[in-house]
């Protein structure tokens, strides 16, 4: 039972870094005295650090993962980019390499391309791809659990109906466990980043895509096949444009960034197509019309949050992807829209904040998946 | 461990009625050569019954509690009645009651109503109320958790900033828990209905109201602070009529039983007020006003279950309520809004059916959660 508990504590500690004892003993439901008991034992082992902290204003004892020399990859394929860091348990990070990707190559093209860039994070680092624990890969499309297919609709078209799964184990030549971009941003959230206290939490990001990752109780919510979190199809305009998934009106229709870019470009003169980066510029300095852009898309945005939280009843939301650095320019017009349409004890008892990992969340929260697939008995 | 085994067996059977040892062994982890081990001493010591059955065509044993004199009661409360049921933990139903209760009654008389109706269902079984493992409480509308108060927007106003649950316990003298309806007809379905295998579910209850009850990972879904499944605030109409929650073209707005009966009650001179049995019996009688104000608000739900189920990605979506009689008069429609605006991976994993408990759902649920909340140490 002592072997147990103790497998139990390094799995909590490999899967969401550093905690309180406290925190440990919330999650894993043993007794304060229990975890003080083994996590003494386990420091005199030298398997994990204790450092004194505090939280909430209390002295409290830190206990981190003593490197043991394991890693894992995570690895973010973008529409446009594919981006790796390699991690340890402890939460150090070794390495990380951005690569932009051209447009137009296949998915086995791109799958090519992140393996050689796996390998120059390895010999960079001095470490060898069969010491990794795993590798966790997010896609910016829904996956479909039961064949580890990008289903239709996903905004990676190249990518749909191939099973990339298979593809990437094969190329990769280590485990590899795939998820949805959203949904590995949310649980960076809860484990590099600041609401690592969060049982119900509902992460947005907003790109060419919206898409939502949710932590119910603690884990990430998967429902019958994977398909969850398509937040970017809510209808919102009945009679609205035409969707790729089908459907009219639907959220991204009117405000995803590449539609908030089209809204922009028909107000200037540009000699170049204008990039989210652009957006964000204009934004920031106070531009009227990219400010009314991201206004109306934010407003949308929390209609559609607000039938999400009457729905979930989340302690929290944040807002992910490139447009996060707007900060309240963005956040505003989201409460906004959210407190019009949720039902009030919902829009009271409910934080919207703005994501805090900035574009490495998705990577980072691939380095996490891997970690708990390894914790997870074969 | 052989003990604390037996226990988890107990409570599943408690919580959930009969089982195979198939089910048992899905719903405790334990394997099944295990669970064949505990059962046979089990029953060797009368603590349940087995009876061969068959399950997906197989041989199977089927496992029950024997009664062991323990019982709980589950009270309904809707806006005009209240129901209860005495049951025992192995399934058995010992006595029902039904009661109107006459509009205008504030909560304290209408929970006087449902004491004297407990004491008369108790009388007419012989049993006493200090036996009662408890009493599991279903009202119509959001109940906060932190509180056990009913929050604004509900669709019992004189119900609305009244600790229920602290005058509940005072008045039936008896361990209390209070849920909404919606949730306990979930519960229901898993347990008393056909739905014992499904993970993940939504049922819905169309009335005055429109609420949902959610079953994630096999157990009721409270969120934050219990405000979870508010279907009927969806926005559907952004310059619809103004709701009672203070938003907008919500869904209740043009899918309550409510709203139904006025438009129907524009199209025909009538000597009293319509019901909604007036509702069924029109459309099922094949009248066409009646069919297209059933088809039309079908359609409307179905919409909004289409974004509910692009985001939860439910393997079942269950309509109860009055209007579950309608069958697929009600359901047809339903399911075109819910194809028209779900993606379609979504839609093609998503089933959709009628309930199957008709308005006893409700009541058998709330005694669920009393032999669930008997069974959890104190």
């Amino acid at each position: 039972m002592r072997d147990f508990n103790q497998q139990r504590i390094r799995d909590v500690l490999a899967g969401s870094g550093p905690a309180t004892q406290a925190e440990l003993a919330r999650r894993t439901g043993l007794s304060t005295a229990t975890i003080s008991n083994i996590v003494r034992r386990m420091a005199a082992a030298s398997l994990v650090t204790t450092t004194p902290t505090t939280s909430s204003g209390r002295k409290a004892t830190l206990v981190s993962l003593d490197e043991d020399g394991s890693f894992a990859a995570g690895i973010d394929f973008g529409r446009r980019h594919i981006r790796i860091i390699l991690a340890t348990p402890g939460h150090t990070i070794l390495a990380e390499r951005f690569q932009d990707v051209p447009p137009g190559l296949d998915a086995t093209e791109v799958i090519d391309e992140a393996d050689r860039l796996l390998q120059r994070t390895l010999d960079e680092t001095g470490r060898r791809r069969e010491d990794l624990l795993g590798c966790g890969v997010g896609v910016p499309g829904p996956v479909d659990r039961r064949t580890g297919e990008i289903v239709y609709g996903a905004i990676l078209p190249e990518w749909v109906g191939i099973n990339i799964l298979d593809r990437l184990r094969t190329t990769l030549r280590t485990p590899v466990h795939l998820d949805n971009d959203a949904n590995l941003g949310a649980l960076a959230e809860v484990t590099w980043g600041p609401h690592v206290h969060a049982h119900d939490l509902a992460f947005v990001k907003v790109g060419s895509g919206i898409g939502m990752g949710l932590i119910l109780r603690g884990e990430l919510y998967y429902g019958n096949v994977g398909l969850t979190g398509e937040l970017g199809h809510t209808t919102v305009a009945e009679q609205g444009q035409i969707c790729r998934c089908g459907s009219r009106g639907c959220l991204e229709t009117v405000a995803s960034t590449s539609y908030m870019l089209d809204l922009l470009a028909r107000t200037r003169r540009a000699d170049r197509p204008l990039t989210t980066a652009d957006l964000v510029e204009a934004a920031t300095a106070g531009d009227p019309a990219a400010r009314r852009v991201v206004a109306d898309a934010g407003q949308a945005l929390g209609r559609a949050l607000a039938s999400t939280a009457n729905i979930l009843n989340p302690e929290l939301i944040i807002i992910g992807g490139p447009l996060a650095t707007l900060g309240h320019i963005l956040l505003d017009p989201v409460r906004q829209g959210m407190h019009r349409h949720a039902i009030p004890a919902v829009s009271a008892t409910t934080d919207l904040v703005m994501a805090s990992l900035g574009d490495r969340a998705e990577a980072l929260g691939a380095c996490t998946l891997a970690f708990q697939q390894a914790a997870v008995p074969a």
